[in-house]
Formats: structure tokens, C-alpha cells, sequence
């Protein structure tokens, strides 16, 4: 009845219809995180204004013309500069000032000496810096515009604003920052044997984990969640919360209600919408019965109500989406090759996702599957940090076999599929 | 004046200080990215009902002994039980009762066949299903306690919150959970030359940058930071301030005032405040003026001015510091080796810390060196998502030498330091 297409027509058909979101402004203390919405340029050169690199003294160039280990030039300390003061009169060719790293060049001054390379002495009650090299013009001076030019781009849009860019946005006065609106994305979870988080139990029910797991998915992914909490396997009930959903959601992702079950009401409540099908079926283990629709703009996931499936049909589908929404150019899951730890002896008829853990060695990349058996369940969800991808139509692997990974916490991404 | 000592050592004498902060609670939704504070144990066997994994029919395996393709069993269908509702009735021998994945076994029924292996027929207006082999006994029945037994430990203390972790606490019914508050740090930037972020410019001055990296850096981190503002370079300005930090703190991070400039007042305000000087200066490239003191039980460090050696100064003595407080068990950055991708040309008399971006080839990882040319300052401070350690007493290194690594967002980390 249900057609499976393979992954990547799955992951095209999805981004085909994809589209960026709107923006905002976010104050620079709120923006670590946010993906910016608009290509950032520098307002000033960098540095503005000639300044010194080191702590030493400001001096003119040609007084030092001379100067030697044996014949050492005297230069009178008329003042020191700290970072931040200006020195207001102009030097004159026997004057040196002391100044401070970062600080601004005197008027008249064309070379800063170290502090390290001079001496201070005093003669007559007056201070004078004994120097015994000749200084070259313009040594030691940061010309204005010399790092950077007013104009120039600092930042690209899509970049995710992290410490460095935080630096470098304060350097140039952004104190307000454009940023990408997060992307809302409802969480649906069907399912009458659901039991919310802080219920007790009851014979033949199970706690909603999957909603909890989603909306820390979401997160991470950079959208907004909002829980609309669980709703009984029936089409009325999913009807509704799904037309509710459409008046607030950018993105909306059920869970459960997609597989064969006489329970499962998605693909009619999608029709009944007059959402346009992408599909209902895909050639991947786990989460093969993982649909996706599209109504007025908005996309509707329906994800399986298994937490494994929901994990994965939320990796590989929901996030490149809701990625895309926020404008990065990075929007899939970074791809990588490396050495299999453990023999994996499963046949793969479809494409499957393995949970498993990345780790180095020795400049090397190794993967090893978690949670095979079922009493590992637990620490499968939780210490995995990537997905192996087996391609379907293959038997089991060998132990020493490159294989292809997902990496799930890779803040870079990739811009490809492939 | 001052002795450097080596960064392994400045490490060792920060982290002999270190404390396990406080704890509190917080809902399940707010937990993502939080530490937990406690072991977390199983609530109740998992399944804590026998149930079935599959789509099918629960039968009595008995009645299928002698069933064949040519000689089919015809059990009589006498419901439908959905997950989460429960069969009351205890079934009969010769009947079957349909059965959706995760719904409870009724009593009675010890096996289940997958509904793709039967076929429903109808005889004198009553449903029959019809079987065609023999089903054992036990047969696609998840037994209570097969996955997991009450009290089994689910998820370390120390453990960052991620969304596996949530899916596990929230399956079982953890809508509370207890985690390391987030330690309190201080962040004061010394400097007369510092600009706010809104401010205009003036001549010889600057924005203060390094305190809103700080800030983002502290969040990577885990912590919650406290924007003291700057300060003037003045002994007074700076001990007023650090006296008030000293009342929230847990962790008072000062940028500048710790050079051997003449504007440079840390030290003396440590010396007046009582505190324990730990260091104050590193052999290390850049950051060599780093500072650390420890009064109260709370850590002072102080950082450089320059936006490079505040950045590699907080990643390196801060951030273990303040994951020690949070409980993790691996406090410093994961260290990797990688090939260089590009010359490293510059002699390190110090240990030095290059910003670098590492990447993925083929299985291997390689690195490559970024803002080496001052054009590419700001780069540096965007692309850096590691940093290259090149030992002191070397010289170049040339591309295709293996190097050490530091990941700057990797969320692993590790044990150690070396």
C-alpha cells in the first residue's frame, strides 16, 4: 500500500519545499547561539587611530639616528599615555613619551621603542629614556585601517553567533544584533497509552518521553519548541490538535499515529487538511513508517511513536528544515568516514541509522554501535554522538571497516546531503 | 620580577583549589544542557507489563502446535486491544485478541504472531485470524524487566543533559530533576581605554569586547555570567570592584591590569585583599601574563587585555575550574592529534596556542593554523573551533607533522589534562 522512497528523495523532497524564516533584533548579551540574519561589515577601520602595540616609548625616528651600544641617545620622558588617553601636544624630536599598550600616538611621534630595549635614567632631576639602537620610521605602530578596513565583511549571514563573534560584533558597537527567528515547532504526541511526565503509572501505559526528547532536539537545533502534549490515537483528536497546530506552528511534528496499526489516524487527518503528501513511507531502519506533508508553508513531520525512529526521523529530516528556515548554509549533518570498532552482523535490507560513539585515536577516526542489546537500550539514547549509516541492499560489517557517520553534535554541519 | 611557570603546572595549582558547587532543581523542560547532580536510577522495571512489541494477535501458542501452510489454525477474534487501553477478559484457547505494538499481553495469551503473517477471515459473520505455523511459547512477548530492572542506574551524576537524557528521565518520571547550580562569574575588564559596546568612539579608545566574549565563553561553559563592566586602570576602581565581586562570586574573571604596564593594578589588589597567589605569569604564547588567586573559596583569575590571550586564558585555567565546580567528571578539552595542513614557520621559546580549525579527511583529522596574517584577525577569533599546542623549545613545524589538538567544542571533554 505504502511506497518507501529512498533517503535522500525523503531529504529533497522535504528541502524542496524549504524557505527562510523572518528576523529580529536580539540585544548582543542574548545573541550567543542565534544565527545571524544579515551579512555583519566592520563601521570602522581597524585600529582607527595609530596606536602602539607594546608598552614602550613614542619617539621621533630620526633622533635615533645615531644611537648605538657605545653612544647611546638621551631622550626626555615628557609624560607617559596609558590605553585610552590622549596625548594632547605635539612631541618635539629630543621629547619621548612613555605609552602604554594600545594607547594612541602622540601628534609628532613616527616609532614606539619596547620598553625591554631602553632605560630609564634621570639627570638634573629630569627623566630621560636612554636608547641604544636606531629606531626606523613607523616602527611599532598599528596604522589606522592596517587589520581592517571600514566596510570590509566581518561576519557572514547564517553564521551561529559564537564567543568570536560575540568579540568581534562588540569591537565594532553592534549592541543590538539581527538575528533569525527561531522557527516554532509544535510537538503532537498521539497515543492513548501516553502518560504525562509527573503521572503515576497505569497497566498498559507508558510514560510520553518522546515530547520531552523533541523539544530538547529542537533546541539544540535552534528552533522554538512548543508542546501542545498528547492527544488520544483517535482522528478527531489528532484532527484538532493538528488545525490548532497550523495557527502558531512554522513546523509541526507529531509522533506515533503513522504506522499500520487500525490506531493510526495521521494520513487521513493529513488528507482531510488537504496537505500535499511527500511521503509516507521511507527505505530506513529504524523510522521507516516516517511521513512528511506540506500545507500553507508549513511543514508537517509525522514521526514515529518509537524513540529510536523519532530520534532519527528528527535528525535527518526535521532539522535540515528548520536549518534552513534560519538561513544556515550548513544545514544537514556533517558526514565523516571512519574505522568501525565492533563487527556489526545485521543485514541491512534498507539504509540503516546505527547510534553510536565517535572517538580519536592517534589522529584516526573510530565509531563503535551502542545499545545492540537490548540491556544497553539506556545508554544507547544517551551517550551517542553520531549515527553510522549503512547503506541498504548490504549484510553485516566487519570490525576495521570505513564506514560513513552523521555527527549529531558538530556545531559546523554540512552543506550537503552527501 | 615574575617566574613563569609551565601551563601544566598553572593548571595543576588552579584545580588543587577546586570544589564541587552547589545543587538545586529545576522541570524537565528547563533541563537541557544542565549537569546532573545526582545518580539517576530506575523507577520501575522496563516493561513494567508484558507487552508486545509488534503489531499482531496474542494467542495461546498451544494452539497453533499443529498448524501449517496446508493445514491452517482459524482462532477466533474477539477484540482489538490498542496500547495503552487493557483486555479484561482472561482469553480462551481457541481465540485470539489483535494486538497494537507496546499494548499490554491479556491474560492468558503467551505469544504474539506479527500481523504480517496471518490473514483475517470472516466465517458465519465472526472474524477469525488464520495461522499457518507454529508459534513457540513466549513468542514477540517483551517480558517485564527484559529491558532494564528497577533501580538499575540510568544516568551519572556529572552528566550533561542531553535529549537521550531527557527521554530517559522523562520515561521515568523525572519532572523534577536535580542538577549543578550554575557557578556565578564575575567578569570585571580593567582599562581607561574601553568603550561600552553603545557608546561612540574616541580617540584612543576601544570597545570592550572582552567582556562580552567572556560572557558567551562562561555559557559554553556552563556558568552564569555577571557583567561587572569596566573599570578605570586605577588601584582603586579595580579593588572596589573586585570587593563587590567578592560578595556574588563564585569565580572573578579580571581582563587587563595584569602587564607590567605602569596602569596595572591586579597585583597589588590581591596582595591588599589577602588573596593566595596561585601564579602570575605562564610560559605560554599569548597569555603569558595570566594571573590566578584564590580568597574565600572563591578563584580570581586574571586574564589579559588582549582578546587572544583572554580567549585561550579562559579556555585553559577557567573553564576546568568552573566544570569541576558543575560535578563533571571531564573538567579540561578533549585533546586529539591531527596533521598540519599548513607551515607553522614561528619559533615557540613558550608553549604556544594557536587558534586553528579542525577538519575531517577521509578518516583522518587534519588542522590548519588560522589568523596567522594580521588581515585575518577576525577570522581567527569566528573559524577557531580548536587550538593547535606546539611545545616550547621547538621551532617551526612543517605541514604534514602530526600535532597535539585542544577541541573548543567538543562536548565530551576529558579526564585529564595531558
Amino acid at each position: 500500500m505504502r511506497k518507501p522512497i529512498k533517503v535522500e528523495e525523503a531529504i529533497e523532497r522535504v528541502m524542496n519545499e524549504s524557505m527562510e524564516g523572518e528576523r529580529e533584533y536580539v540585544s548582543l548579551e542574548e545573541s550567543y547561539g542565534r544565527v545571524l540574519a544579515e551579512d555583519m561589515k566592520a563601521t570602522t577601520d581597524v585600529p582607527w587611530f595609530d596606536r602602539s602595540p607594546y608598552d614602550g616609548y613614542a619617539i621621533f625616528a630620526e633622533a635615533t639616528q645615531n644611537a648605538s651600544t657605545n653612544s647611546p641617545v638621551l631622550l626626555e620622558v615628557v609624560g607617559t599615555v596609558g590605553a585610552g588617553s590622549v596625548w594632547e601636544e605635539p612631541l618635539k624630536p629630543n621629547q619621548a613619551v612613555k605609552i602604554m599598550t594600545g594607547a594612541a600616538i602622540p601628534d609628532g611621534a613616527n616609532a614606539v621603542i619596547m620598553v625591554e630595549l631602553t632605560k630609564e635614567v634621570v639627570k638634573d632631576g629630569k627623566a630621560y629614556v636612554q636608547i641604544k639602537r636606531k629606531v626606523s620610521k613607523g616602527e611599532n605602530i598599528s596604522r589606522i585601517g592596517e587589520d581592517m578596513l571600514k566596510g570590509s565583511l566581518l561576519v557572514e549571514k547564517g553564521t551561529v553567533i559564537n564567543p568570536g563573534v560575540v568579540a568581534i560584533l562588540a569591537t565594532f558597537g553592534y549592541h543590538r544584533v539581527p538575528v533569525m527567528k527561531k522557527p516554532k515547532v509544535v510537538i503532537i504526541a498521539t497515543g492513548s497509552e501516553l502518560l504525562n511526565v509527573y503521572e503515576p503509572l497505569e497497566k498498559g501505559k507508558i510514560r510520553n518521553s518522546n515530547s520531552y526528547m523533541l523539544q530538547t532536539q529542537i533546541l539544540r537545533a535552534g528552533g522554538e519548541p512548543v508542546v501542545f502534549g498528547k492527544v488520544k490515537d483517535t482522528f478527531q483528536e489528532t484532527y484538532e490538535a493538528v488545525t490548532k497546530a497550523m495557527e502558531e506552528a512554522n513546523i509541526i511534528v507529531t509522533t506515533g499515529g503513522v504506522s499500520v496499526g487500525d490506531f493510526d489516524f495521521l494520513p487521513k487527518v493529513y488528507e482531510k487538511l488537504g496537505a500535499k503528501l511527500l511521503f509516507n513511507k521511507v527505505a530506513m531502519r529504524p523510522g521507516s513508517v516516517t511521513s512528511a506533508a506540506v500545507l500553507d508553508q508549513k511543514m508537517l513531520f509525522g514521526l514515529s511513536g518509537n524513540p529510536s525512529a523519532c530520534y532519527v526521523g528528527f535528525e535527518l529530516f526535521v532539522r535540515p528544515y528548520l536549518k534552513a528556515m534560519l538561513g544556515q548554509k550548513n544545514c544537514y549533518l556533517k558526514k565523516v568516514q571512519a574505522v568501525l570498532k565492533k563487527d556489526f552482523t545485521k543485514a541491512n535490507p534498507f539504509t540503516r541509522f546505527v547510534r553510536a560513539k565517535l572517538s580519536y585515536d592517534d589522529g584516526m577516526l573510530q565509531v563503535e554501535p551502542i545499545g545492540k542489546d537490548k540491556s544497553n537500550i539506556v545508554s544507547s539514547l544517551i551517550e551517542a554522538n553520531s549515527l553510522i549509516v549503512l547503506p541498504g541492499g548490504t549484510r553485516g560489517f566487519q570490525e576495521g571497516t570505513k564506514v560513513d557517520v552523521l555527527l549529531l553534535e558538530d556545531e559546523q554541519g554540512a552543506r550537503n546531503w552527501q
